[in-house]
């Protein structure tokens, strides 16, 4: 990921500090990436009927991770309550998907890995989210 | 689109009324289109600098309208907190791009009828989200 | 949806005969929510353990699609060699999915669904590739 | 992102050689941000009316990209045939975006540093594509 560097090159000022933006774009990248590995595993397994959940809620994280990921990279003539809004939602899908995992992490490693992208970005997206209160 | 066929072949029951969830499937499905071909519009305009709000809310608009189609569209282990707070992202989106788009219809095609697409995207997401409450 | 509309909006010349890009544009919306919604009933369906192939295919068409219509719809500056490709890549997408889901449209309506979008994706993307030729 | 970590994770064997596939989601991960980030910051530009074929190319490479990303990402159920498809369109989308960008990069970073990030995802997915012929 070329984030930081990406931002340092926008012609304008960038619409929240800059280490926490980057730091937020690449959890966000990184958390779309293991859902959807994630689910793809989950389906791998003989079990997988038992983690019906797992997928639905590793599908839904990836796509608001992915579509977040798009509003704050854009720097140009951003609508706060547009971003704070995708941020919120985001914030509860990566809550919900983390928690979701987390129940069977012992049990399998890709569940294990995928929460603990979910809650690094869980936590990057709320902490920038208190920045633009 | 086939949506309501598609609703009426899941298995288990649908997480909201289906009519209701089928007209904001496909208003989201016509909203992500309009949205992302009034951005391309508004590049090809000679005074295009004078557009960049609008290419940005629509871009937006659009990205957001995409992920919210999923999110509806899955019927299975849904997580009501979710699918409400995608919502009400798309909500916000829909009406900031909607009032962006009608400041300029007048002169705009692409824009008049990008912002009745966000409209009545907005309208059926508020529909569908009182339902949820 | 209002692509016929939306298509006629743009500023300048359509990259190729408007009743087929739209036509095209509407069979990829449509496609790529049956693909959605499929994989997801796919997920709800007791024998999911038998359905890991289609629920791929489904996933995998569903992100084809979505691409490739964002990719017809931009108007501005359109690069020929990008939208063949990816119109080829989404064609033998749909082709793969719908003779996946065809294998089990009798068991399963929403695969029954879901094969007659692909093929209609399919056939509206083969017909507008070859007038790109 | 935790790429490698998730590839290693999954039940089944991996569809290439996974220190390739791993370098191409990463490099796919890294062309789409920046592709996204060069449209916006291109938007912002004094000079954006000439830079509408840069903005052009970055919003498809970047929807390509993202989507290929999660073709490659998921190993259950392959079909090489899609993701060869899919390979040969990013890799089109790439050049044409990393020619387009490089032409400016002179004047503007973002354009710079975006065609690097460019032609890092066009060499990592010909190289997996070499793998997969």
């Amino acid at each position: 990921m070329r984030t930081t560097e990406m931002l340092g090159t926008h012609p304008g000022e960038t619409t929240a500090d800059a280490a926490l933006l980057a730091r937020a774009i690449d959890a966000l990248a990184a958390c779309a990436q293991a859902c959807t590995a994630c689910a793809d595993a989950c389906l791998a397994e003989d079990m997988v009927a038992e983690l019906r959940r797992c997928i639905r809620t590793d599908l839904d994280c990836a796509d608001i991770c992915a579509t977040t990921l798009r509003v704050l990279t854009r720097q140009t003539a951003a609508e706060a309550a547009v971003v704070r809004a995708q941020l919120q939602a985001c914030v509860v899908a990566c809550r919900t998907c983390g928690d979701e995992c987390e129940s069977h992490a012992e049990m399998h490693d890709h569940c294990r890995v995928c929460a603990e992208a979910c809650r690094e970005c869980e936590e990057a997206c709320t902490q920038l989210l208190a920045t633009l209160a």
